[in-house]
Protein backbone atom coordinates (compact mmCIF):
# COMPACT_ATOMS: atom_id res chain seq x y z
CA UNK A 1 0.00 0.00 0.00
CA UNK A 2 1.03 3.73 -0.43
CA UNK A 3 -0.38 6.24 1.74
CA UNK A 4 -0.68 9.69 2.23
CA UNK A 5 -0.70 10.75 5.74
CA UNK A 6 -1.78 14.16 7.02
CA UNK A 7 -0.66 15.34 10.27
CA UNK A 8 -2.79 18.29 11.66
CA UNK A 9 -1.59 20.38 14.09
CA UNK A 10 -3.94 21.81 16.72
CA UNK A 11 -6.26 23.95 15.78
CA UNK A 12 -7.01 27.34 17.72
CA UNK A 13 -10.55 25.95 17.32
CA UNK A 14 -11.00 22.64 17.43
CA UNK A 15 -14.94 22.11 17.55
CA UNK A 16 -14.80 24.40 14.02
CA UNK A 17 -12.32 21.88 13.21
CA UNK A 18 -13.90 19.11 14.11
CA UNK A 19 -17.17 20.06 12.10
CA UNK A 20 -15.58 21.16 8.94
CA UNK A 21 -13.58 18.14 8.99
CA UNK A 22 -16.51 15.61 9.06
CA UNK A 23 -19.09 17.73 7.32
CA UNK A 24 -17.05 19.36 4.49
CA UNK A 25 -13.36 18.03 4.25
CA UNK A 26 -13.87 14.31 4.97
CA UNK A 27 -16.69 14.30 2.00
CA UNK A 28 -14.41 15.59 -0.79
CA UNK A 29 -12.10 12.91 0.18
CA UNK A 30 -13.96 9.86 0.13
CA UNK A 31 -14.32 10.61 -4.17
CA UNK A 32 -10.78 10.57 -5.22
CA UNK A 33 -10.55 7.98 -7.61
CA UNK A 34 -8.48 4.88 -6.77
CA UNK A 35 -8.55 5.37 -2.57
CA UNK A 36 -8.49 2.05 -1.16
CA UNK A 37 -9.12 3.41 2.27
CA UNK A 38 -9.58 7.10 4.05
CA UNK A 39 -9.36 6.89 8.06
CA UNK A 40 -8.82 9.67 10.65
CA UNK A 41 -8.42 10.07 14.57
CA UNK A 42 -7.66 12.16 17.32
CA UNK A 43 -4.43 12.39 19.04
CA UNK A 44 -3.97 12.12 22.27
CA UNK A 45 -0.29 11.84 24.30
CA UNK A 46 0.98 9.00 26.40
CA UNK A 47 1.93 11.17 29.06
CA UNK A 48 1.18 14.32 30.92
CA UNK A 49 2.62 16.53 27.35
CA UNK A 50 0.24 17.50 24.48
CA UNK A 51 0.10 15.56 21.25
CA UNK A 52 1.82 16.81 18.84
CA UNK A 53 -0.51 16.66 16.51
CA UNK A 54 -4.81 17.12 16.71
CA UNK A 55 -5.72 14.52 14.12
CA UNK A 56 -3.91 11.70 11.82
CA UNK A 57 -5.73 11.32 8.72
CA UNK A 58 -4.61 8.05 6.49
CA UNK A 59 -5.50 7.87 2.76
CA UNK A 60 -4.32 4.89 0.96
CA UNK A 61 -3.54 3.57 -2.56
CA UNK A 62 -3.02 0.57 -4.32
CA UNK A 63 0.51 1.87 -5.40
CA UNK A 64 2.08 4.96 -6.59
CA UNK A 65 0.96 5.93 -9.68
CA UNK A 66 -2.40 5.67 -8.19
CA UNK A 67 -2.00 7.26 -5.43
CA UNK A 68 -0.40 10.30 -8.20
CA UNK A 69 -3.34 9.88 -10.00
CA UNK A 70 -6.19 10.80 -7.13
CA UNK A 71 -3.67 13.06 -5.68
CA UNK A 72 -4.10 15.21 -9.06
CA UNK A 73 -7.59 14.49 -9.59
CA UNK A 74 -10.12 16.99 -9.72
CA UNK A 75 -11.58 15.46 -6.62
CA UNK A 76 -7.76 14.93 -5.13
CA UNK A 77 -6.80 18.49 -6.03
CA UNK A 78 -10.19 19.99 -4.35
CA UNK A 79 -9.77 17.91 -1.11
CA UNK A 80 -6.21 19.11 -1.09
CA UNK A 81 -7.10 23.16 -1.94
CA UNK A 82 -9.69 23.03 1.10
CA UNK A 83 -6.50 22.10 3.91
CA UNK A 84 -6.00 25.78 3.74
CA UNK A 85 -10.34 26.44 4.99
CA UNK A 86 -9.72 24.78 8.51
CA UNK A 87 -6.00 23.86 9.31
CA UNK A 88 -5.97 26.20 11.68
CA UNK A 89 -2.39 24.86 12.95
CA UNK A 90 -0.97 23.86 10.09
CA UNK A 91 -0.94 20.50 8.34
CA UNK A 92 2.19 18.43 7.64
CA UNK A 93 1.80 15.52 4.61
CA UNK A 94 3.96 12.65 3.60
CA UNK A 95 3.78 9.23 1.86
CA UNK A 96 4.85 6.08 2.88
CA UNK A 97 4.70 3.07 1.46
CA UNK A 98 5.02 -0.75 2.77
CA UNK B 1 -9.21 0.89 17.41
CA UNK B 2 -6.33 2.84 19.83
CA UNK B 3 -3.22 3.28 17.94
CA UNK B 4 0.40 3.93 19.02
CA UNK B 5 1.95 6.31 16.53
CA UNK B 6 5.71 6.23 16.27
CA UNK B 7 7.00 9.22 13.77
CA UNK B 8 11.13 8.22 13.60
CA UNK B 9 12.92 11.16 12.03
CA UNK B 10 15.77 10.66 9.66
CA UNK B 11 18.64 8.60 11.05
CA UNK B 12 22.81 9.11 10.48
CA UNK B 13 23.09 6.15 8.97
CA UNK B 14 19.59 4.55 7.11
CA UNK B 15 20.77 1.56 6.30
CA UNK B 16 22.04 0.54 9.92
CA UNK B 17 18.68 1.75 11.24
CA UNK B 18 16.72 -0.66 8.82
CA UNK B 19 18.79 -3.47 10.11
CA UNK B 20 18.22 -3.16 13.58
CA UNK B 21 14.56 -1.93 13.39
CA UNK B 22 13.89 -5.10 11.20
CA UNK B 23 16.23 -7.65 12.99
CA UNK B 24 16.51 -6.68 16.79
CA UNK B 25 13.13 -4.09 17.05
CA UNK B 26 10.05 -5.62 15.45
CA UNK B 27 11.01 -9.04 16.89
CA UNK B 28 10.37 -7.07 20.27
CA UNK B 29 6.99 -5.29 19.44
CA UNK B 30 5.51 -8.47 17.59
CA UNK B 31 5.06 -10.31 21.85
CA UNK B 32 3.49 -6.97 23.13
CA UNK B 33 0.20 -8.38 25.15
CA UNK B 34 -2.96 -6.85 23.41
CA UNK B 35 -1.54 -6.43 20.09
CA UNK B 36 -3.89 -6.24 17.27
CA UNK B 37 -1.91 -4.79 14.55
CA UNK B 38 1.63 -3.89 13.89
CA UNK B 39 3.03 -2.03 10.59
CA UNK B 40 5.62 0.08 9.37
CA UNK B 41 6.46 2.31 6.60
CA UNK B 42 9.41 4.18 5.27
CA UNK B 43 8.17 7.56 4.30
CA UNK B 44 8.62 10.18 1.28
CA UNK B 45 7.94 13.21 0.34
CA UNK B 46 4.85 14.52 -1.96
CA UNK B 47 7.47 17.11 -3.72
CA UNK B 48 10.66 18.15 -3.65
CA UNK B 49 11.75 18.93 0.23
CA UNK B 50 12.32 15.34 2.20
CA UNK B 51 10.11 14.12 3.51
CA UNK B 52 9.40 15.26 7.24
CA UNK B 53 9.83 11.75 8.82
CA UNK B 54 12.18 8.81 7.87
CA UNK B 55 9.87 5.81 8.69
CA UNK B 56 6.29 5.26 10.85
CA UNK B 57 4.76 2.77 12.78
CA UNK B 58 1.79 1.72 13.95
CA UNK B 59 0.76 -0.62 16.84
CA UNK B 60 -3.21 -1.16 17.46
CA UNK B 61 -5.01 -2.50 20.14
CA UNK B 62 -8.73 -3.10 20.44
CA UNK B 63 -8.88 -0.41 23.59
CA UNK B 64 -7.15 1.97 25.67
CA UNK B 65 -6.77 -0.23 28.31
CA UNK B 66 -4.81 -3.13 26.58
CA UNK B 67 -2.61 -0.21 24.69
CA UNK B 68 -1.80 0.81 28.58
CA UNK B 69 -1.77 -2.60 29.46
CA UNK B 70 0.40 -3.58 26.40
CA UNK B 71 2.74 -0.44 26.55
CA UNK B 72 3.22 -1.41 30.30
CA UNK B 73 4.40 -4.67 30.29
CA UNK B 74 7.70 -6.15 30.45
CA UNK B 75 7.65 -6.83 26.62
CA UNK B 76 6.36 -2.59 26.20
CA UNK B 77 8.63 -1.72 28.11
CA UNK B 78 11.70 -3.57 26.23
CA UNK B 79 10.91 -2.40 23.13
CA UNK B 80 10.21 1.39 24.32
CA UNK B 81 13.62 1.06 25.62
CA UNK B 82 15.53 -0.17 22.45
CA UNK B 83 14.34 2.66 20.92
CA UNK B 84 17.43 5.15 21.86
CA UNK B 85 19.14 2.55 20.68
CA UNK B 86 18.48 3.17 16.78
CA UNK B 87 16.24 6.53 16.80
CA UNK B 88 19.54 8.53 15.95
CA UNK B 89 16.65 11.05 14.07
CA UNK B 90 14.53 10.99 17.03
CA UNK B 91 11.04 9.50 17.65
CA UNK B 92 7.65 11.22 18.35
CA UNK B 93 5.01 9.40 19.60
CA UNK B 94 1.19 9.51 20.03
CA UNK B 95 -1.76 7.69 20.76
CA UNK B 96 -4.99 8.02 18.37
CA UNK B 97 -8.22 6.61 18.71
CA UNK B 98 -11.00 6.48 16.40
Amino acid sequence: MHIVTVLYGHPTDPAAFDKHYREVHAPMVDPIPGLKSFSYRHCASLDANPAPYYLIAELAFDSLEDLQAGMGSEAGQTAAGDVPNFASGGATMFVAHD
